[in-house]
């Protein structure tokens, strides 16, 4: 066959929505949530507005499709065979994902406004019901490799989350490497109590 | 000696000092941290506002007491003896008090002005220096009844309230009694991997 000379729309049309969704990313840093329009998104990518409002249906939706494909691309789901090497690499990823201002001004955002905004708690949860699911499959790999017997993986992705989370976040501590090593050998291994009673 | 008819300062003192703290968290949850102010404060309580100036230097200083006292008198440093219990205890006692709309809104303020505002950064980095070596000493017994080897206590205390305020502020899920046992259990014990090698 010949190679045709018409562009692939999918090819233009994903090249598009890539620029729509970091020009969101970049809009909420700049400008904040609350200032934050599908017409000033438009601006910034160089796009006609009624593209986006053919899209999306608001900038809550935009906002949601923009974090999940910056987790896509950021936090791969790694396989190694290993649930240690997994989670460590999970956890180092996700947590360099978080500190970038784009994630951070996104996550604080969600922090601030789901109780006060359904649209944003709507987004919030999508994000997160989705993501979960998504990085539980490392656990679910090592439960079926036998590593580890049969828990939550939602839950323990959690576990090794939960805390670097609460530490830039909420506590406002630096996040070091270290601090991911410990915490991922905490929820493998448990902090060392009662060993001779599991013997 | 007789006892004196005059009525002793400090009560009274103490009494107007919780007043106003009380004050604080109610008007924050009413008109939120950027309407807050000592002044509105002070009406709220009913106290002169110099009496507030006297004793707190800003809004931030005041609702920093606000929300220490507040962790004192609801989240108290249980002894049973037993670390699970005290971290059951600590955990349980804390989420409660998380979820409290007064403690939620503080939490949430913090976590969304911290990186633009210095004196909300100063605030909850006060806070949770302070209040991680409170709990800390949970850990600090433990270590010395052998029932644990060494570890820092702050970055254990973190490992048991990471994941539920993981849950109930960046995820949005519910936070059950269930899911904290479980928490309090994957940091004594682990997930339950390598346990032969362990022994």
């Amino acid at each position: 066959m010949a190679e045709s000379p018409v562009r692939r729309p999918g090819g233009r049309s994903a090249h598009v929505r890539t620029s729509v969704l970091d020009a969101g990313l970049a809009e909420l840093v700049d400008v904040g949530f609350h200032a934050l329009s599908l017409e000033g998104i438009a601006k910034r990518a160089g796009v006609n507005k009624t593209t986006l409002y053919r899209r999306w249906e608001s900038k809550e939706a935009l906002m949601l499709d923009a974090i999940r494909e910056r987790a896509a691309a950021r936090v791969p789901i790694p396989d190694t065979g290993s649930l240690r090497d997994d989670l460590l690499t999970l956890v180092r990823t996700a947590i360099a994902n978080l500190l970038t201002p784009e994630v951070q001004a996104m996550v604080r955002v969600g922090i601030a406004l789901a109780p006060h905004e359904a649209a944003v708690a709507t987004m919030v949860d999508s994000f997160w019901t989705d993501r979960l699911a998504v990085d539980g499959v490392i656990v679910e790999r090592a439960i079926r490799r036998g590593e580890i017997p049969p828990v939550d993986p939602a839950e323990l992705i959690e576990a090794v989350l939960g805390p670097p989370y609460f530490r830039a976040l909420v506590a406002g501590r630096p996040v070091t490497d270290d601090f991911l090593v410990r915490t991922v050998d905490l929820v493998l291994n448990g902090v060392g109590a009662d060993d001779t009673a599991r013997c």
